[in-house]
């Protein structure tokens, strides 16, 4: 169903000093950054083996990253896994139970198509379902 | 520094029923499961792409996973980097002012060698640091 993990979306209250973290000390590259509007969030893109790190800064007190890091702290916030049709993916995780955030598929970072399952039907995690043309 | 994402660790509390999700509706495949008596832990392994999902159910309510899920709840526990030379790497990691959890590597699932950095310097995410030969 799923082809690998796309990306490990991570809430970090100051995205400069975050960075200056996965540049300088663990080594990675920053391939760019970019504001997501309709999230309420900045983003950078930092690649490693055939997946990537997602910094997430929250551009807003009310933002879902910035409700995220009050209640959970910075941490890991999302995984998002590649699928190559979301819509069937959708449909499949549907079939199955899983209660979704999105039914429909929308626009999220990189253009990609995202839709987000209830992390209470994935054990707790925040699963992302992503497909990239 | 880092090569590769090693693996994602997730606390679960019933591995049983975890695995149902991530085999039956994520489909991915399982590759083993392993008890790692010293963190009082079960292990199963999934493997996607250049990495691997790693579920962790305590087997003691005082083992780190169990404290970790009291506190926080099940989700994402740890991100482990693949490094090539651990011992270099804690080198690093220290000279860099990264609080390290285990200042000397010690063994780990699957037989690999890891150190834990503190998340006080890792920006929320408890980084472990793995190597396998």
């Amino acid at each position: 169903m799923v082809t690998k993990i796309d990306h490990i979306g991570v809430a970090v209250k100051n995205l400069e000093e975050s960075l200056k973290y996965y540049q300088e000390t663990l080594g990675l590259e920053l391939h760019g950054v970019e504001i997501v509007e309709e999230q309420k969030v900045k983003v950078a893109f930092l690649p490693i083996g055939d997946t990537e790190i997602e910094l997430l800064e929250s551009t807003d007190a009310e933002g879902p990253i910035a409700k995220y890091i009050d209640m959970k702290g910075e941490g890991v916030q999302h995984i998002a896994y590649r699928v190559d049709d979301i819509e069937k993916a959708i449909a499949d995780m549907l079939s199955r139970g899983v209660k979704m955030i999105d039914e429909k598929s929308r626009y999220g970072a990189g253009g990609a198509k995202i839709a987000f399952c209830h992390p209470k039907s994935t054990n707790g995690v925040l699963v992302e379902l992503c497909q990239r043309d």
